[in-house]
């Protein structure tokens, strides 16, 4: 569908390395997603990467079912609900739209589109909430939620319409237990990200940049290719704000109402624009042969006509797919270098190739599109085979990107240190904590502090540049989307 | 979760003979949606009922997947695009809800929140669409819509958000192409409703009640337990009208260029709610076996205690999980009334019971929700026969449903005739598919005619009752919803 008109379009894709340029053109050509909508901020999948959707949510569903449970929870919120929390109002104010007619009706209440689902939910957490014994509450939904976004847009990173936000929203009877949900939240969240092969930074976020009506915010980030961090989940602990506005209270064991404890965590679209700006390259996508459409592309090369090679690539396109493996053969007229460029650029994570010498000796060539290296296989066994080298490919993907995120993260001790090396990436430095620090910092540098890291990566004996105190911390700073 | 406030809530499910009052009832205490969200029109869905969706719109996906491609356009719609096609303006002007404010500020543009979809999609196939080879297109989306309903909203059928709307647009380049493809919808949709058993009637709507824009409007009704009809998918020609309106065109084998043809059909969370009305019964809820959440329920008789018999419930639960089957194993202390009372309310499909004496013959005694028949099965071998009882579920289930929608239709030759029998269901009565004496009909009747019904049970000699012709056509006319 709609390939001839991409066809028409199709000029060389831009360099990597003009990642803006790279960016906007590869969801075009590689059929991600249509950026001509006529609204601002919205655009429309394509069906192919309405499927790179599909397979990466079904991870985020997989990995989320093992304890939470799905729901869905409507679009509209009034007025009247979403003003309670003031930190919250205050965070979203400029960036909810609102339904105001209905017909040809003024609507007496408002509604706003949801920018996010506290609102919408926690007054039927009210209802829900009775007991100790009802807790923990695990829920999450996949939604479409609305920003209107005044600076520049951008698909799947900066929408009016963020049309695949997953968030979840838990209820737990201590302030620990929901600390504790937190940390499992962010360890999905990484888990996740493994199996996309990107490597990703979890750090608490700044006091001044947490969610509004949070007691705190940690988030995971990577680093896009042109060295600014993307954040792509945040997990949030929100103590029991909401649940004194929104009085949400439980009877402890002792027969005594509480208000309850809770946290919420999110991820969306943006895992998308991860995907794709990790891993392709110059000839378009790559990817992880979980998420791919097309795992396995099947191209005969034939001198003359040739029944044997096209019978032989038929029947190995047939124990593909009867492994569960999803092929396409490519029987077009068109030059096998013109097939080549084709499903290189839709990031088909292998190739197989019959020719007369392979079908000679039995085997199939298989060309690597994360490392472009060529292999024969015999094509008895083809299916296990191709299978081992997907695991090769997640593996060297991963590897690839790590490394990749490592050489970009350098370690300051100073201020002008940190301004030298954040147009080339990530730069950590000791910061005391303290928010007069941190901002001072953050304007010094002209970059945001994207905050402490988790675990051994935040640790590091040193001075705070701004105050000289010794600190056991580092701060991440960094460009950011 | 929520489990315990339910608990309290719960008094006797009304008899469904009162359907309405069952209707609201079920879907609270068994767990489906939750009608307590603070907007008039808008429901929570309990994540069990979300399962049932979950399975229910994985079918839909199944049977669209074979020759339809999914994708996502977005929710709002410009004023300026949404305002083109005059006989759909006029269609939805009273429903549609506008986002008139972003942030703190009036929006230039109004934006719509999507009724349907058609003006969403079209101004893309206008660019899309180039030529006769990029036809047929055929996508679908499931999304949210809305309809500002002024009249009585009710959960799953009346809704102001339509939280899943299943809608298929597709762009053809003759006329009669486009005709198969609505013939092809309306097949697609009886096979779905066939996998949930419930029993259907396709017809065309009359000219007057065809969707705005179309040249004709085939849909699908099933009879509710009150006796009035629901309308459960609709596939409508819209002829070239959108295509004139939106400008897609398309370069015929001669060079030439046409204007496209295209169809649109959707089904919306109503075939979950004729799932729930169609098969349940005083006792609660009845799912056909493959969209039921939980198929089967395994619960130890004991009397003291008796581990022998707990053991063999848990390896009856392990086997069946291995052989793919959503089970649970109730090992709470509720008395086994208690227990069944609570599945059967959840409509699990089988329930499977363990005993001393099942023990010892090495059996276990297997309950049909459905019919309520008991029977005793082999340990050995329990997963395959059980699998086979799912099929005789289905079977049962469609088998009474088709009778008791069959024993509603009434055959009537005279407009008293039909007065008399729409309270008890459906009439047939000779039309001449005139205008004036269907509306004529209508008025005398107090009622709606459903439409020609599509093949044999349409035709039939008779006498228009109005303008007293002969015509080979039958009329349906019942109580809609």
């Amino acid at each position: 569908m709609a390939e001839k008109q991409i066809e028409e379009k199709k000029t060389a894709l831009p360099k990597k390395s003009d990642f803006s340029e790279w960016y906007n053109e590869i969801l075009m050509i590689g059929e991600i997603m249509d950026v001509r909508y006529p609204v601002k901020g919205l655009y429309v999948w394509f069906p192919f990467g309405f499927e790179v959707r599909k397979r990466t949510y079904a991870i985020i569903r997989e990995l989320l079912d093992k304890d939470h449970q799905e729901t869905l929870f409507p679009l509209l919120i009034p007025e009247t609900e979403f003003m309670k929390e003031a930190e919250h109002i205050k965070g979203f104010e400029d960036e909810v739209y609102w339904v105001t007619r209905g017909g040809q009706n003024e609507l007496d209440i408002p509604l706003a589109l949801r920018p996010t689902s506290e609102t919408a939910i926690y007054p039927m957490y009210k209802v829900w909430v009775r007991s100790h014994a009802d807790l923990p509450i695990k829920i999450y939904q996949i939604v479409n939620t609305f920003r209107y976004e005044t600076k520049h847009t951008r698909p799947l990173i900066r929408l009016r319409e963020i049309t695949s936000f997953k968030e979840a929203h838990t209820v737990h009877a201590t302030w620990d237990e929901a600390s504790e949900q937190v940390k499992e939240a962010t360890r999905i969240y990484q888990e996740l990200y493994r199996r996309l092969a990107i490597p990703t930074i979890v750090s608490k976020r700044p006091d001044w940049d947490k969610f509004p009506g949070a007691d705190y915010t940690m988030a995971v980030d990577t680093l896009m290719p042109d060295n600014k961090t993307l954040q792509i989940g945040t997990a949030h602990h929100l103590g029991n704000n909401f649940a004194k506005t929104f009085d949400i209270m439980y009877e402890d064991i002792n027969g005594e109402q509480q208000y309850a404890q809770q946290t919420c965590y999110g991820i969306s679209e943006r895992c998308i624009a991860a995907l794709i700006s990790v891993h392709g390259d110059d000839k378009g996508l790559i990817f992880p042969p979980e998420v791919a459409p097309i795992q396995v592309v099947v191209i005969p090369i034939l001198f003359g006509k040739s029944d044997e090679i096209t019978q032989a690539c038929r029947a190995v396109a047939e124990s593909l797919r009867a492994g569960g493996i999803r092929v396409v053969l490519d029987e077009s007229d068109e030059r096998p270098g013109a097939k080549y460029y084709k499903w290189e650029m839709k990031g088909v994570p292998l190739r197989v190739e019959i020719g007369p010498r392979d079908l000679k000796n039995n085997v199939a060539t298989v060309a690597r599109r994360d490392s472009g290296s060529k292999e024969t296989i015999p094509l008895d066994h083809i299916a296990e085979e191709i299978k081992k080298r997907f695991q090769d490919i997640h593996g060297n993907l991963f590897k690839k990107a790590e490394q990749s995120l490592k050489e970009r993260i350098f370690d300051c001790t100073t201020i002008e240190e940190v301004r030298d090396k954040i147009p080339e990436g990530i730069a950590r430095i000791p910061w005391c904590g303290e928010r007069e620090c941190g901002l001072s910092m953050e304007n010094a540098v002209g970059a945001g502090i994207l905050g402490i890291p988790e675990g051994e990566p935040g640790r590091g004996a040193g001075i705070c540049p701004v105050c000289k105190r010794e600190t056991q911390h580092m701060a991440i700073m960094a460009k950011t989307y």
